[in-house]
């Protein structure tokens, strides 16, 4: 097996979008992905927003983990892994495990004090890889959003 | 009763670290907080790492907000609000509403899909605030956090 885990290109947008997708569908959410390949360039590469890795086997895109700073008052800086994806056919062959050290051996280098991400409580497999590798699943903090129509009515009420 | 609200400001760091020690003693984590005022100043005004509110009463600092940008693999550009806090004699009298309302107009100004941050299960207080203000706490998504003790366990491991 022929796997490079390598950063991401521009011209690679294309195939972390159809990723992107497969992962929002397995998350029963196929419909919630806004993003077009134009505005993952933009805001990843422009922007500087996130930072990708992309898993390549014999010349093709078979995962990506998607990533970006963040800060805790309590620690200093951290780094918060949004995606860690592995399309369906190449799954159980230890590439999301090589995604995933990647990641966290790339925030070491950062000198990060932590490393998070969320997870759903029925994704009993994640949560076990996640737990044998040291991570924690809070049971006690929840997490809070605000979506942009309540931002919006927010706004005109305020 | 004469409230500002403005961005903070390097001297301000030292009321900010009083504050998110104050709020880490009501989280039940007095210890939690390794920052220091310099480490603050250094990460919030020359690395930029996130952006922060205070709110000043007659003179004197009585809250903060503090957040930075994230992103999400679905909607795009986002903001987390990392910690709104108010201190202790200085509570119920909508100090906080202003810092919230605030940091929610910031963020629109930014044109963000949405805002999100965390919340401690018991504090139903806070809960039932956000709720109030359209945000919407997720049962589902829990948040998993690896400390800096198992980044350097895992990296000696792999």
């Amino acid at each position: 097996m022929n796997l490079v885990i390598r950063k991401a290109e521009k011209n690679d947008m294309i195939s972390v979008l159809l990723l992107i997708k497969e992962l929002a569908e397995f998350e029963r959410e196929p419909l919630a992905v806004e993003l077009t390949q134009n505005d993952l360039i933009r805001d990843g590469f422009s922007n500087s927003l996130f930072v990708c890795f992309v898993a390549v086997l014999n010349d093709t895109i078979v995962g990506m983990s998607l990533g970006y700073p963040r800060y805790s008052t309590w620690k200093g800086a951290t780094m918060h892994l949004e995606d860690l994806i592995v399309t369906q056919k190449f799954r159980s062959k230890g590439i999301g495990n090589t995604l995933f050290s990647n990641f966290i051996k790339y925030s070491h280098s950062k000198g990060v004090k932590r490393v998070e991400w969320s997870v759903l409580n029925w994704n009993v497999n994640a949560i076990k890889f996640y737990e044998s590798n040291g991570a924690v699943v809070s049971d006690e903090w929840k997490i809070v959003q605000m979506d942009e129509e309540s931002i919006n009515n927010f706004i005109l009420n305020t």
